[in-house]
């Protein structure tokens, strides 16, 4: 049994300039626990080697292909203790399971994959490996979400009875009426079905919703009926959707990238018997509380009155803004602390598995199914 | 041709102690152009006459029935230029019936009647008889909304690609599980259909949410998919509805009285391809607009930059808030001026025809029907 | 003893088209319990004629000169009950006082009047003639400001140990600069002293500051240290002041008419030992309560945990803004209240007392005088 | 000439556990372009190896004594390029002039010393080494703060008129009448005069009133009126202050630590001739902008429309919050920047220099000093 202390890491994709891969670096970074030792940063081979070099990372540890990757680190004693997974959507599917079955736990951005069977499949693997597996649902990592899941789990707001969600951004406007101009913002990906999946705007943050709404309540959706506009576009750019929970509760769910004003406009509204939470993206350090027959209260991170998980996930003092990469790091605090204990031999807490798992990934590949199956079929209820 | 400077209005409904009766009088008041002369206040014959006496009525105009009331203001010389409807919902039908048939001018409280059929009576009726008739929908009279409404129709949002309108309250949410106890808010109609018609929820509130859309946005839904959450009761609750508009457009209808937190919630959003507009009722005096591409900006009422009919209707000068009673005297304002050019002989502008109609009143009815039909067949499309 | 059920009513000023003799009128139309009689509406003959036509009044009761009002209608049977005087600032004290001494309840615009001699003479007339005098600090009569008051009075902020109040409007920026011309809108009355008494901005809406913290907290200021700018003008356009309250307790005010983007911000926000409160009069039903150590709660009009006076005052059910003429008519509720009951020969409560009166006319004046001392003296501390 | 592509530092401070220097510390981390190589991080010896173990520091660089570190650090050929002081304010002088003899570049956390004499001392000593000193005044750094100064610089809102300015919290409110307890959260430093300076509210917060408004404005005060409140203890908790600025424009700053319901809340609002701005550090990814007589725009950070500095130091898509780790990351970016050039021999840009300096150190004492003694004399002015 060892006695480590920090972990070493490797990324695939993530070159210099890549923005997704960079939040996940600084965010591993703010967590001060584990250090980036291997990688596969781009299909370029310069961009690779820029990279590698730039983060010190030793020549024999930059690899041109993920496969070898995978296979090496394997294989090494000083070998990688995770990799992330920081590659376009269209990928994913083949990185991890290159991972997985080189026996390394695995960080994956969202979507998960293209398809249930796939992302069965590395579900399936994960747990045949014992190894762990987190999708980076970012939102669930915001310590005010955490506050939001543990005072619905305890009944502060009774039973749910309705959800009200939504995701509305507007940076893909000037797409409605482009056509299939090749100048886009979208076209470099949207003209290839490969690798733009069954769905944009609800694969893209749609799915966000479904897994913070499903994060904080345990409710997920069984049915939708949903209605996707295109606006002359190949894939959806806005969508509403009605939702179905197992326990017959419903909700409805909008999401869109052509919304002006909205940026990056996560809401989530949850009704219940006893009260109502309302938690909004943007300003992600508050909550609102209202208790049924009683003033809202604003609930702000890092006061005397917020305890438990959220308090934990704490990092600087009340009033002083956190932002998303703290949310990031969030999730690969609790992964890296789950990583660590296995490493070493000891049993892993449920604090040590509180982020979005590739079973969540999984629920989200599904649910974007069922919505562009129910799009597809006159928007008649759908099950996930 | 008469030289009237001044209305004579009568009212049904209202008795002392009765909230929208006074909101109507008072509104009327705020315009200081009509008189209350004639009244049939309450069933109750001691009430009738207690309200009738505090407001100065002679004894000869107070009356036990409507019926009547019609009848002996229709033929009197000094008869009532309009009437005021505000009784109980289930009787809007025929009280407006009676004084159409009279030729008497209406103003009648949403919802106009239960039935489609009934509504296109009265509309054949007041169209006709040559009758003025205003439904009392009372968020179109907001001077912010004649704003947007300006702005859509002027094109400063482009095309409308997407409508998310709610309209939350709480008022009704210890109903939850409360069953048939005849203690409860809404127990004292809820438990006679012919007194609630066949919905709760959309009836009341929904219907506004369609009203102040269409009045903005000149869209009406062609069909809706609608869900529709009672929680143990006999009516609805709680709804979202998916709709369409005639030229394709979706959108989102959510309204509900058991979202904790929400007190007269009505909020608009419209999304179009150059800009967005959200307006809330709770905070009338501002509204919200996007230019695609640039900062959102804040419009206040009465200032310089607000100009078309949102600035004829400013009362009091801008950053004192002006308040329900004033949108309510808007459409008292327009239906008036119109009524004393028709006393007078003179021709109505479009300004003396800015108030919803009976017409309005009708489509009101109809997406009621409709949402409700979708809901009992499963949520399908359903034809408006 | 009589037994009145309505009153009569004389108003002085306020001829068609003027800003805030409407709003008086229209404040007591909506409380329903007084006639408009007589009046001196305005020194132009046929403005005054006019405006008493509109209003339906006796020729022999509209008068050309106030002064005749009071003497006639203070020796009438059936004389007005009380005057309201909404004529320019100047002339308050000399109208006031003519009143007084006809023996009738008056009710005067503020400021009260331009020196503290003038207002004493006042106070001591009032208080030997035994008549009901109000002054309009508009704001105190929002029945949030009441619950404010009773929250403080009742101990829900402990001690008060610093106010920071403002008051901040922007209409008169363009008169920066602008110097002498006599286009602006200042000039009608900037340029002669008589007219505009030692302050503008202190005058007009510094003085709102005041009274609305005295009538919350009951704390006046004992001293204050003042710098006023004037950017070129004669009088003041903005200013910022320290102030100390008896109990030694600090704090500061500040209000400017060239605040670019404040329509009418008046905001208090009151801190004490055990927690604080906002309120902010651009959103009147709302209320900001702070417990120490706890979440700011958003405390809202008509809703069932307001209790006391401002339940009493509520008029329309939560949600629906009941705006600025319902915070005027809730002072002449309290105020016709009394004079009903004084008319009748019966006890006032301490209800119908509720309503900001000569003295606090008094020392608004007091307070302004202090201001113009201290900045004149280089912002020293000066008593007030 | 040397060809560097990353920065060695050092820290004084900021053992493990302690606030500030993990903030420092991420932040640079952020950056990716310094690494941590020698530090004096605890007086407590077990912390101080600890600390250093934790963060991979060779054993011959952790220092027991900062003089020592400064001297060898000072003369190593692979010595720190600068070092980052994050120990209690009383010791910043000594240990910021020891690694100046040293001649080592100093970041500093404020308030940068306890008088005069010493601030200028030390920006003596940095001018004459030619060595680069930043004071991290954090809230500089957020990218909407940089644009708030570009548009006051480029004319965007005229002639500052008039500036309102605030920074409070509550954290303290409980110090309220606990008198010379020493459990109290003050206790530690309070009662040794030596440690606290000769203020506590405003040489912590309201140094960084003064800091942020000369920032955006470059106005910094001349003369001040200053009233403190100490409720009972021997150092300020809350004060207002009215301040004055070379070209004669007045404002007021307002601090307190017993604001309930107030986190972090620095607030800047500057009035213009031409317009207004506010900036509210909770929100701090937003810019309030009125321009005169037109509606208040909501400018966000990492939109089209944001340019110039703000759009060079965006990290994330704008709606996802950054939160204060990056705006202390931007000042280490810019100063850093500045120290690479210099060590490769390059010349520096204006942006190398984009950060708070010794100098504003140094105003921010002399505010802090005219403060106190402007209270101490009865609040008169006082020349800064």
């Amino acid at each position: 049994m060892s006695d480590r202390t920090r972990l070493r890491y490797g990324m695939v994709g993530g070159g210099k300039g890549a923005f997704i891969g960079a939040v996940h670096r600084k965010s591993i970074a703010l967590e001060e626990t584990a250090d980036l030792v291997a990688g596969c940063f781009s299909s370029n081979e310069a961009k690779n080697k820029d990279t590698a070099q730039f983060y010190g990372i030793s020549a024999d540890r930059v690899y041109a292909d993920f496969k070898e990757m995978a296979a090496m680190e394997g294989v090494r004693d000083d070998g990688i203790d995770f990799v992330s997974i920081v590659t376009p959507n269209f990928t994913h599917y083949e990185v991890a399971k290159a991972f997985l079955e080189a026996g390394i736990n695995v960080v994956c951005e969202k979507p998960l994959c293209f398809t249930t069977q796939e992302g069965e499949e590395l579900e399936r693997l994960a747990s045949e490996k014992g190894l762990l597996f987190a999708v980076t649902y970012t939102y669930t990592g915001y310590s005010m979400v955490k506050l939001a899941r543990d005072m619905v789990r305890s009944g502060k707001i009774g039973t749910v009875i309705d959800v009200n969600a939504e995701y509305l951004q507007d940076w893909l406007i000037d797409e409605i009426g482009a056509g299939n101009q090749t100048t886009t913002k979208m076209s470099v990906w949207r003209t290839d079905p490969k690798k733009s999946g069954i769905s944009n705007c609800v694969g893209d943050i749609g799915t966000h919703i479904e897994d913070t709404v499903a994060n904080i309540t345990g409710l997920h959706p069984v049915k939708v009926a949903a209605i996707l506009d295109r606006y002359g576009m190949d894939l959806d750019l806005n969508a509403n959707i009605l939702v179905e929970y197992e326990n017959g509760t419903h909700g409805v769910y909008s999401c869109s990238q052509v919304a002006a004003g909205h940026l990056n406009g996560l809401v989530i509204r949850l009704f219940g018997t006893e009260g109502a939470l309302e938690w909004v993206q943007e300003e992600p350090d508050r909550l609102k509380y209202t208790p049924k027959g009683q003033p809202t209260q604003i609930l702000s991170r890092g006061t005397g009155y917020v305890t438990g998980r959220a308090a934990q996930l704490n990092h600087i003092p009340s009033g002083h803004p956190e932002g998303l990469t703290y949310a990031f790091a969030n999730i690969y605090h609790s992964f890296m602390s789950g990583v660590l204990k296995k490493v070493n031999g000891q049993n892993l807490t449920k604090e040590d598995c509180d982020y979005p798992t590739v079973s969540d990934g999984v629920k989200g590949v599904r649910f974007i199914e069922a919505v562009v199956k129910s799009d597809k079929n006159g928007s008649v209820w759908t099950e996930v």
